[in-house]
């Protein structure tokens, strides 16, 4: 079962003709969400053979142009493209408005119903969840409002141990027990204990995306212990002071957050124009975090 | 002294990872004018080593977003990118709140001055002129409000035949009487006479835009005798049904347009992404108009 991201941008601010804005897929057990949405991202789609109409939710942190520009065009040529499965958007409350708007000059009625549901950036809160996955904002501090998103497998059943269940001849009816961690006695009065039958449940997966931010230790308990973890890392820390200003990270201060958290993995993106080579950057971080990688376009990353 | 167009763009509706939305930039006398801004406009730009900034007007036909998406991406890297210059952009009315909404919402204070002029599809005007152009809109007839625009150098002075001007040693208080079609006399009785000394002015050259538009021969006399003529042309002639019924033209009605009004030189695009080999549309529309060109993505076309 996957839990894989695919990045599509590691820009900040303006593109280049090899660097694209911040945009990301997370596939989680075949279910595609897109993270951002900078201009392009429907290009990138295309380019990497995401099947994107199986994208059913697109989380926007904030509304720079750099990670919603490529919204309409996405939404659009999913419409031209025949969708017709509910899709749904989070974000800034202004951007359904902005929306809005865009489908009404071009008199556009979508084929697919779409939503629209207003992400707070003053406390933290659960925007999705159903039996699979939760996702809860994370408040970040930049220019303007802002939220990353922390997605997180719910715990799951414990897995049966096929091989022991067929020589003992479990009953059937003892399995739902037994996968939620409970004994099961049958009518002749056998007892089938689940720690004999069962192994732990596979360990739920995580992932956190922090972009835009600059250095802000209140979210490290949120993200505590996440398998993978994206922040962004603007600039180097030798221009610590230009990174300050504009409420960007460094590369180092992505690390300290990544190792404070004790995450699994740090990927590390969103780099300003002015790196030609980004090596520089993955360096400083792994100073304090070895297990570093840059979240460069087409690179995939999982739990494991 | 350049007039000539460059394509940034030549699909319509979805762009692929090849093909890109409608944009063009037009170089009069270098100064640069850009026609459209599909997704992905700044980084054709950047690809084609336009200098960007040098724009400093924006003509979109209509709300269609692979008309208009990059404008905002494009806008916002001027911006990012130093811009002080004025900038002066022309397309239907509600495209201003949409800008000014976007600007708002992600608290950007453009760094320049935007002026923004509103087209009205209603009636054909002229919507800019300086010493040296006039730009007119152009009435089309698409399923939304659409304005295509005529490009117009204005007739220029009569050219100085220099040589003949040395050897009879006219004064040069007299030039500005022989470069307007005036005879001088000077204080001694000496007569001048312009034909003498001048050449008829440079022939004035004129670029028709004419994107998204159904077959329509209203355009035809405004569009007489342009030197260089672009049309739609999304579908080819066997499915015409299909370009009535989106409100598009056949590369065969292209022709038949620039046949009719006379064109110096025909460039056809905003090709439907059914066609992996525009080559189709290209025959076709030269059946009628034999100098029909492709206006594929890095072509430049001038009047010569």
């Amino acid at each position: 079962m996957p839990f894989e991201v695919t990045i599509l941008g590691s820009s900040s601010a303006t593109p280049t003709v090899h660097r694209h804005p911040s945009a990301q897929v997370l596939n989680i057990n075949d279910k595609l969400i897109l993270i951002d949405c900078g201009e392009g991202t429907q290009v990138q789609l295309f380019r990497y053979k995401i099947r994107y109409q199986r994208i059913n939710r697109i989380f926007i942190t904030h509304l720079h142009g750099d990670h919603f520009f490529g919204l309409m065009g996405f939404l659009s040529t999913m419409h031209l493209q025949g969708r017709v499965n509910p899709l749904t958007v989070y974000g800034p409350e202004p951007l359904e408005e902005i929306i809005r708007m865009q489908l009404k000059v071009s008199e556009t009625q979508l084929r697919y119903p779409l939503e629209f549901k207003a992400v707070s950036s003053q406390e933290s809160s659960i925007v999705y969840e159903d039996h699979e996955i939760q996702v809860e904002s994370i408040l970040l501090r930049h220019r303007i409002p802002c939220t990353g998103y922390l997605f997180r497998e719910k715990p799951g059943l414990r897995r049966l141990i096929k091989h022991k269940i067929t020589e003992d001849g479990v009953p059937v009816a003892a399995l739902p027990s037994l996968k939620h961690g409970r004994d099961y006695e049958d009518e002749k009065g056998r007892l089938f204990r689940y720690l004999e039958y069962t192994l732990e449940p596979r360990r739920s997966r995580s992932y956190a995306y922090c972009s835009d931010t600059i250095y802000h230790e209140a979210i490290i308990p949120q993200i505590a212990n996440v398998d993978l973890l994206y922040h962004e890392a603007t600039f180097a820390h030798d221009i610590l002071p230009r990174a300050e200003e504009t409420f960007h990270s460094t590369a180092l201060q992505a690390g300290m957050i990544a190792q404070k958290a004790n995450a699994g993995k740090l990927l590390i993106g969103h780099f300003s124009a002015r790196y030609k080579d980004v090596n520089v950057l993955l360096k400083e971080a792994q100073t304090v975090f070895p297990n570093t990688h840059l979240a460069l376009e087409g690179e995939r990353f999982s739990t494991d």
